[in-house]
């Protein structure tokens, strides 16, 4: 799931903002607050844990979302793997999304029913 | 989280039905097709993988949503343990909700967030 068809005109509405990561740097670790989500416009993601990559995030992806969705810390730690450009969708403009964005709601429930089957798989 | 505060005339409105299942009952199985999520009124139902209870759902609960969101099969067999009342939101139903009650599908994911927090804690 990706989300290119992500109105980003609805996003820039929403007031998100844009960040830039060198290869090798940390976007966010475990137990960081967190007050924004990342769409990967381009570059590669890691999303580690227990310094094992529990998943590889590829443009157009998401990760991050869970500290939005439920406020608490970072469960897991992200890195940029290559130079990487991401949008940043803080709190209003996520609220702004899920209300008046019903697909985004439904993309973002995929993303995490398809992390839940890849850790029922591990079980 | 619970389901307490939603709406049930929207529910209602949008077309679920009830189902009642006797203790020990399966009310559905690993690999079935799904149809429908439900939230459980009264009683106590297991979710199993592998012969393991992964989680136990108490009245207010929802599981099986997995189904509607992705369309694939079931990953778990869920179990009513005591005897139970659900309410069966089918996918018609369960895009109205997406669509017209935006704490809907906040409510959804926090479920969804609450589970996979719960299971990367066991990597």
């Amino acid at each position: 799931m990706t989300y290119e068809n992500l109105d980003m005109s609805l996003v820039e509405k929403a007031g998100c903002g844009s960040e830039s990561y060198d290869a090798g740097a940390i976007i966010f670790s475990v137990g960081d607050k967190g007050d924004r989500m990342y769409v990967l416009r381009s570059g590669l993601v890691d999303i580690e844990r227990n310094g094992k990559v529990i998943h590889t995030v590829k443009p157009g992806g998401v990760f991050g979302e869970m500290a939005l969705i439920d406020g608490s810390p970072r469960s897991a730690t992200a890195r940029a793997i290559e130079a990487s450009e991401l949008t940043a969708i803080r709190e209003r403009a996520f609220l702004y999304l899920v209300h008046d964005t019903p697909y985004f709601a439904l993309d973002l429930m995929r993303t995490l029913a398809e992390r839940l089957r890849a850790m029922n798989e591990l079980i």
